[in-house]
């Protein structure tokens, strides 16, 4: 088992069944185009022992045209892509699917800008795709997004129909996790030599001169059209048999809509991507209490098997709630839930007798641009299937009091496996070293515990120098939980910098009880008091333990400058308890040296210090009974800014946005200065 | 009323309705781009005495970026595009819609290239586009081309959402018709200058500044998404009180869908575009039959309105065919269909009181690529929902024989309407004239008899110098018939090329008794013998009468070179009887004195002398009553060519692709040498 993201899970099989692959970068796609361009400089050979030529264009519609371009010559190509970057790729996603070239698009999937740009995660880009004629495979988790990749590429070239391979932006490509990477020898024995052989025969070549790319007249241009059905019709069976041949050589094991919950359900949720995670932890919990309620993932989105879907949906089910991530203004209702609707209406319609009546269908938007999907959020989409006339057309995750589409839930909801896990949570700015080291910190646990690890990583769309916001958990099984750790959900909190303590409510996270450890240049006597009173008053109400160190202190004596990300990496796994310190402190240097092995000596040696020194710089801060604080929390905008930005604006800058209901939103993106 | 096309139709409002025209050329669309630059460089005004800016950028993204720059500065901006058009501008059509600015972009619809391009019409470039957010408007022919158009301009600037208003490329676009255009009285009547003048407010301006163009994080760009819903709600009502508006202000009547057919109709048809056109004239002659069936013309596509949908489906309707003129492999139906599934389904889920139960809904493609469709293929489908369990997800209009999708139809099958009007058919060269003869002799005709006319031209996309075909039809009524003239069917043909006789079934046209006209160097007493064998047996068959006119040489013997078509259009209408030779004479003579003004006097002196003379070189050839040809019709590939070439590429070059089925045509666009 190996600690990844979904990019890097996804990239490594992609870069290993690929002879070309053309790039361009875009967030959240980036890290696959770049990995991928790192191993074939280092020479990383694909499954052939051949090394895969890496290819910058100068746009996405350029890159999508260099694979077209490699296909027809017969080679193995791919790309990564999101957002209006696949909106640049479709005319030639038309052309490549209209000539059955076997490629993969691995999609990290991203909203589409409308109003205003979003680097974060939903799948209008995806859906905008749906015409082109490209299979399209969803990967729920990191897991998933290593093999559905693997399975994209060895279904594309057994079907020849391309594959659109996607998984949740952020969410998924950027999410830390403990997986089992599909092997060299199951990577061999998915992709069979007869498939490239195939499709090398039907390369472009002088010697086998043949005509394509022509144009065609109302003649002959429909029946062509239709030539390719039989490639659809067939693709369903394809994809269920190489997903058993995954099973069954040591694969997990996935069919095109999996369907998880009571055998008996009556409540049933439609969804693909992360989300269909976090709902599974939601259906477990609310089944052990007596209900009987369950999902179908989708994995397989087109073709849309009819057949699948009915063959995996218990046929006591009454009521269907389809919840779909984008949104499409003015369209009957949103793709999935659309699709589930036709084939359901098809199957009662045409005499179908899986089911004895037509279950009541309603769709929902959620998670737009990342927004979170909780458990509260899913239980809440089952509490509206329960009610006498369920809501249709509903968003989950906002309030909407202007349309009024959005369903009430509970942000306390907590799912039993979330109580089990250990749950920790990262102030720091944005390349500051915070991430890096909770990364360290999940491989570490995940290597010497065995405990399954997630690190969930919020960034700011400025990138470098705002807040991020690290979400860890560690526990006995696999961590489905694909949302941020929640309010009073965290058993640590880390803040490396002081200035947040004035602008976040950053320990409305922690639990009752937890730890809470700040970077200070502060003396612990005097910690306390330094403390704005929103923060000594959350410590007081939650009984948090709180600790301090001076850590930039600590590295500038050992010459490490501004580089504090060890010496807080050191000082979490000795309060947290995950490690016995001086494990914690072994696995800490190696994975220094690890990192700084080309850097020489000193580095080392500065480093190994400032760890050792961690500890001796980490101080428990006596809390008093009652508030000191000289100072509130920051008021972030003047009080005679106007009213939009003092009750708008401020709540964006105090982290507080997501609390804003739909009608303080400009209808057309137009912010007031 | 005037004789024009649905571009210029189109055109002649988007023109007079903008400030800023962005354009960049692309069949079938270019006409209006072109007339537009050409109505500017003439300083033609808009409805506001301006002339409007027009801008050839260097592809269509330009075009829609112009135009969203223009729009964001307060101007009324507007584009014509079709097909890779249109993919290029999506992602600025998001952003368009997103930020709520009005704007109308006018497509004419036409095939995304996939296993080969096509510059022929369907609808798979509009649907690509149906979740950017852009309400789209489907008008039906040349006179809805005008009159969406305007109702597409005026709910733009009312409702602040942009418009996709397309109709069928080639079919609609390039159809000559008798129309009524809407006024300036009626345009500035329908568009209200103070929703100009609010558009104008919004501008970008430094008088006012504001933000616009951001990023957005998960915590409010999900909100934001949802503030725009009531745009989208309201427009419905926006579209039937403009619609009703115009209809009362003299124009023509219209609503979100519109039924025509029988009120206790059991068999409905669902649809939109041109198509439509032609299944009235069939749904005329199946009621007056006795059949209890109808159609619902889609004009309002997006937003899609359930309870428009609903209002208009008569309560007895039982089984519903809903045509999709667009092919999405994978997809669980086509888009319209499943627009209709789902509205059907959620009005009785919801327990809805306007059906009894839920119909039996099929869907079915039709007419990619400008495929015909035929009254025979209009009762085919409703015949299809006539049996017992009809086909669901079928083709109309070819033979498939590997996925047996299609349904067979009647070929014979002709429409009331159709033979009461008078219909000719001519084969010319490209770019020889005929064409621009054709729509002469249709503005003549309807000016003159106050006959409705309709001409519509089959080009073969290599364009100039390919055999180019003109269906013209004359009748008392305004003409429906959205399809070529078919088999046996023309009162009139007409050969300007003595090449096409040996190549082309072209007197498979005629009705038995029929009148044919060929332009030939040939003494009418060898003119029989010249013929060859399929040709004069079509004459024996059907009866035909035969003349022919050596055209070139009157128009060499006047000085014209080898402009023919005032010669052939003189004898058609000298032959067809629509009116009186002296009076046809006078106004040839009229228009190519209109047509040459600024040519000065000696080519109107010859042109007149060549119309003079065509009389006196017609010659009626006397058929004898058996076969005397001494050739056959032309082999076009050699007999040792391989069998693909002569089963299937021979077949295109004859002109008889149509009747190739799904099983000849390669599945990838791969052609064989």
């Amino acid at each position: 088992m190996i600690t990844t993201d979904g990019n890097t899970a996804c990239a490594a099989i992609a870069h290993k069944l690929s002879e070309v692959i053309a790039i361009y970068p875009i967030t959240p796609s980036s890290p696959m185009g770049d990995l991928a361009d790192n191993w074939s400089a280092n020479s990383r050979p694909n499954l052939w022992g051949a090394v895969p030529q890496v290819i910058e264009m100068q746009s996405e519609a350029g890159a999508a045209g260099t694979v077209h371009g490699a296909l027809q010559r017969g080679a193995l190509a791919t790309t990564f892509t999101s957002s209006q970057g696949l909106l640049l790729m479709i005319p030639n996603m038309y052309k490549i699917a209209g000539e059955l070239l076997p490629t993969v698009f691995h999609v990290a999937a991203r909203t589409v800008a409308t109003h205003a740009l979003s680097i974060f995660g939903d799948h209008s880009d995806v859906m905008a795709c749906r015409g082109t004629g490209f299979a399209m495979l969803c990967a729920g988790s990191v897991q998933e997004a290593g093999d559905f990749a693997l399975l994209s590429h060895a279904i594309a070239l057994e079907s020849r129909v391309p594959v659109l391979h996607f998984f949740d932006g952020f969410r998924t490509s950027h999410e830390i996790a403990r997986i089992e990477p599909p092997g060299e020898a199951l990577i061999r024995e998915m992709v069979r030599d007869e498939w490239l052989q195939a499709h090398r025969e039907r390369a472009l070549s002088p010697d086998r001169p043949v005509m394509r790319g022509t144009a065609q007249n109302p003649d002959v241009y429909f029946q062509s059209r239709e030539a390719v059905n039989p490639f659809y019709s067939n693709l369903p069976g394809i994809v269920v048999a190489a997903m058993e041949r995954f099973a069954a050589l040591g694969g997990r094991s996935y069919r095109p809509f999996d369907y998880a919950g009571a055998p008996d359900a009556e409540r049933v949720l439609v969804m693909m991507g992360s989300g269909a995670e976090a709902a599974c932890d939601v259906i477990d919990d609310l089944n052990a209490a007596g209900a009987r309620v369950g999902i179908i993932k989708v994995r397989l989105f087109r073709p849309f098997s009819d057949e699948h879907l009915l063959a995996a949906l218990p046929p006591t089910v009454q009521r269907i709630a389809v919840l779909d991530r984008t949104k499409e203004p003015g369209a009957a209702g949103e793709p999935l839930y659309q699709d589930v609707v036709t084939a359901l209406a098809e199957h009662l319609g045409f005499g179908g007798t899986h089911l004895p009546k037509m279950p009541l269908v309603v769709g929902g938007r959620y998670g737009l641009s990342s927004k979170e999907f909780t458990p509260g959020m899913i239980k809440a989409v089952f509490d509206n299937l329960a009610t006498a006339v369920p809501k249709n057309h509903f968003t989950i995750g906002i309030h909407d009091d202007v349309g009024h589409t959005s369903l009430a839930w509970d942000p306390g909801f907590e799912t039993t496996a979330e109580r089990s896990c250990h749950a920790a949570v990262f102030y720091g700015l944005g390349s500051d070293g915070t991430v890096s080291a909770n990364q360290n910190t999940i491989r570490i646990i995940g290597e010497e515990t065995g405990q399954y690890a997630q690190g969930h990583f919020v960034f700011d769309s400025k990138k470098a120098g705002a807040v991020t916001v690290s979400h860890l958990r560690f526990g006995p099984a696999p961590i489905r939980a694909s949302y941020a750790i929640g309010t009073g959900q965290a058993e640590f909190v880390g803040c490396h910098q002081t200035n947040f303590l004035d602008n976040y409510e950053l320990l409305d996270k922690a639990r009752p009880g937890a730890t809470f450890l700040l970077n200070a240049p502060w003396p612990p006597e005097e910690a306390w008091d330094r403390l704005p009173q929103h923060i000594q008053a959350y410590i007081l109400d939650k009984k948090l333990v709180f600790y301090v160190i001076d850590a930039y202190r600590v590295a500038r004596q050992n010459g490490l400058g501004r580089r504090i990300n060890t010496i807080m990496q050191t000082c979490h796994l000795a309060l947290s308890g995950l490690l016995l310190p001086d494990v914690a402190i072994a696995h800490i240097k190696a994975s220094v040296a690890a990192s700084y092995r080309s850097k020489g000596g000193s580095i080392l040696e500065s480093n190994f210090a400032a760890i050792d020194q961690a500890y001796e710089n980490l101080h428990a801060v006596p809390v008093p009974d009652r508030l000191t604080a000289t100072h509130g929390k920051r008021q972030l905008v003047p009080e005679n800014a106007p009213a939009f930005v003092r009750e708008v604006t401020s709540a964006l800058l105090a982290g507080m946005g997501d609390s804003l209901p739909v009608s303080r939103m400009p209808v057309d993106g137009t912010w007031p200065l």
